[in-house]
């Protein structure tokens, strides 16, 4: 993939409306489908594929900026666990998967990848509601 | 789960004799089953389930010894991509899942978890050579 065919490098994905914050290396955003609710994304604002593409420094900064929002998410959610994922497979450029698994998951012990469900998208209110739990624990932990 | 029921602390799983090696934090393994070729798991000696239970210092180890890994895995299967994951759903201990996917993948665009399959386990000389090469590969990197 070129970088000109890079949706993420493009600003096209993911939507701008569910942008969460710049958390430095990465911009995090709540995942377009809330099916698994506060699935969130953080992009890597460069263009990169591996991990092993980064500088080590970099790489030290990434999973913190991972870490935050992950506890971040921990404190808004409740979850019985988080899920990281780097995958890549449909858009080759760094952005790591953070979902949280509630209580009352569907499928608890599987991945969340290839789980038929219908879509489920938030907007207005109730989207900015989210946005703004996420960011104000954010924010309280100095990010 | 306690500590006691962890099957990564007792240290009946991954199976011992698919040991890759001592990367430092973690121990890789190769994961038994190899229907995805080269799917490796990092798994960290001390019982911790979230990225946030570590330290600042533990994670940029840790993301160090996945990526020596993943590069090793790169020079030795030549993925398309490679996929990592620290999901922890049936396992909460931390242990990432570092899988090459390689030309020829029965599913490119989708992650490997959830993939109906008959699960591939190697034996004897075809599992130790496999984990010679990537072992050379790690080595040659100076882990």
């Amino acid at each position: 993939m070129q970088v000109s065919d890079c949706k993420a490098c493009a600003g096209t994905w993911p939507p701008a409306d569910h942008r969460i914050a710049d958390c430095g290396l990465t911009v995090a955003h709540l995942f377009e489908d809330q099916f698994f609710p506060g699935w969130t994304v953080l992009v890597l604002k460069r263009h990169a594929r591996e991990l092993f593409d980064l500088t080590r420094d970099e790489r030290s900064q990434v999973i913190e900026e991972v870490t935050a929002v992950a506890r971040a998410l921990a404190e808004v959610f409740q979850p019985v666990k988080i899920n990281y994922g780097l995958l890549g497979n449909q858009l080759p450029h760094i952005h790591w998967h953070v979902v949280p698994r509630l209580a009352g998951d569907p499928v608890p012990l599987d991945a969340v990848w290839g789980v038929k469900h219908e879509a489920v998208r938030l907007e207005g209110d109730e989207l900015e509601e989210k946005l703004a739990m996420i960011r104000a624990r954010l924010k309280s932990e100095g990010n």
